[in-house]
């Protein structure tokens, strides 16, 4: 456990924890006491028909969720729906290396698999908030694989599913990627093996990781035209000083090694002996797979694959000039390109 | 200076170099004794006008250069054209960082800049093989920068330009990829400031630089069609480790580091202070610009831009599926595809 103010309701709340006592993870470890964090935004109808599941992508929280996704006149409308954003293990926010206490913690916290988060989830959903169908889960990214997991685990239960720039299963050059962000950091001899004693130690490699994260999760056009400016910076260089590796090194490394260690491994194969289309063919929620046309990871003609084996999908591309990292939000025509989708795939 | 045998005539040759005496350096430094390693393939006609002259790419020598564009019966063909390869400063074969003596070895090594290679390779041809008209200058990513600065800077002996899969002008995006390519070896701690004893002492860093070019060097259909087995290796993984990793920790760090460097500040515009349109403005050779669909660092986009300011030029993309890196020519078709071009260019 180290300290990290980084991770307090201040910066990713307000929100709720629940401890979901001892918990079987995939990998075979027992965490004797899972805390998951979530936000709800509006109130449950008494048909309890009216909820919405919006998991969390890598190093993100429920904070950027209802900033990006939630508001009046939006599809993810609080007055109609009730929204919940659920906090993945490693976020910094649910348990995660930084904030478990001995033997859990740091370097000792366990291998974490998109299937524990989903199957926390449903604990929370099922059992805490008793609520036993989903309207809609949508998330992005590593978001996205919880949707998958999510639609292809619990069918009966999720009506409506929108995975958007994500994968079911993750691709060879995904992983690769992924990998070259965990080495930025490990590299870092201040990372002692995950046993540092502030997360400032490992800001060398932070800042690699916060690189790495710019070339890829972006793209060259979003640099082309300069989209930074229309995020307040007067350079490419004050953009990746200012905004990316300051935001990347407030984070815990150990907890971004978590998530993209599970990001590496997102499959819902895993639930059907590896065979992908099997997995997809359980899905019964009306499906809009939603890539971002500049992505540089999580492309088109990949999601498409995947898409074609969903029964009743559709695939409904983002136009951006921001790459992946689009998820953000900060283009307005985003935004409004996500609602739309996301108003049609609720009227369904 | 560090034994490398990886730099050698057996790998990378045959070459011949040539002294070129002391040289002044853009940055500044006067290099006691530059060598320039070339080979030529063919011979010149009487009219000294059907010379052919190829730069090299990152971390490519005048070997490569041969396998992938010269040959009976191709575009490059030496019983029709003298064909001249120069490896750019910094290749190892030429002078770089690891077999220059002190006080130029090593960290000590100065700064090169394109403008530097091209004004040695000039002397080289024009002093040396007595040419003074180039029928064409063609090179792939750096050896693109090297075809931009030749147009460029010797217009009226540049009579063909086919830069391919790179700028003349770097983009912000650009640089940082290059960036994480330079962290990922001076992360490792063996590298020592550029003072290591050997290269394996920065094996880690290199095996980084590697997994960072295979995330960015091909694209995401290369690894979707696992076009690796066409290279012939059963797996993702084992491409990964058997042949990129095994490529790159043969290489020399501070070779790498001079040449990544270089190519993060490849820009003809240096020459028109800053002005990108006038410098392309001076091109007088008929110049094709040739980028590859699926490169995800040097984009169609970008590249378009840049032929759009050249008189007379032509965009020529090449279609892919192997990315940047499609250059090693592993592709019958790209190969095919790049003989038709420049062919017809010959020919104009």
């Amino acid at each position: 456990m180290v300290q990290n103010s980084y991770y307090s309701e201040a910066d990713h709340g307000p929100f709720k924890t629940v401890n979901l006592g001892p918990f079987e993870l995939e990998e075979g470890i027992i965490l004797p006491g899972l805390n998951i964090a979530y936000a709800i935004h509006g109130s449950l109808n008494l048909k309890k028909d009216n909820a919405i599941l919006v998991p969390t992508w890598y190093s993100g929280t429920s904070k950027i969720m209802e900033t990006v996704f939630i508001g009046e006149g939006r599809a993810l409308d609080p007055s109609k729906y009730c929204i919940i954003v659920v906090n993945q293990i490693g976020s910094g926010i649910s348990s995660s290396p930084h904030n478990m206490s001995v033997p859990f913690s740091m370097s000792a916290f366990p291998k974490i698999r998109i299937g524990d988060d989903v199957r926390a989830q449903h604990i929370l959903i099922t059992e805490h908030l008793d609520i036993q169908e989903l309207a809609l889960v949508v998330g992005g990214s590593m978001g996205a694989q919880q949707t998958y997991e999510w639609a292809v685990r619990y069918p009966d239960m999720v009506k409506r599913a929108a995975p958007i720039a994500g994968y079911a299963k993750n691709t060879d050059h995904d992983y690769l990627y992924a990998q070259t962000l965990i080495e930025a950091i490990t590299s870092d001899s201040g990372w002692a093996n995950g046993e540092y004693s502030h997360h400032h130690e490992v800001k060398e490699g932070l800042k690699r990781h916060a690189k790495i994260w710019s070339v890829m999760g972006f793209c060259t056009e979003f640099f082309a035209q300069e989209c930074w400016k229309t995020l307040g910076f007067s350079s490419a260089e004050t953009f990746q000083t200012d905004f990316m590796e300051a935001l990347f090194t407030q984070m815990d490394p150990n907890n971004l090694l978590c998530m993209a260690w599970k990001w590496q491994r997102g499959d819902v194969s895993r639930l059907t002996d590896g065979n992908l289309a099997t997995a997809l063919s359980r899905i019964k929620a009306k499906t809009f797979v939603m890539p971002i046309d500049t992505d540089m990871f999580f492309k088109i003609e990949d999601c498409k694959r995947e898409q074609e084996l969903i029964a009743g999908s559709e695939l409904r591309p983002i136009k951006s000039l921001g790459g992946h990292l689009a998820l953000f939000g900060f283009e307005p025509s985003y935004l409004e390109q996500i609602d739309t989708h996301l108003k049609e795939l609720l009227s369904l």
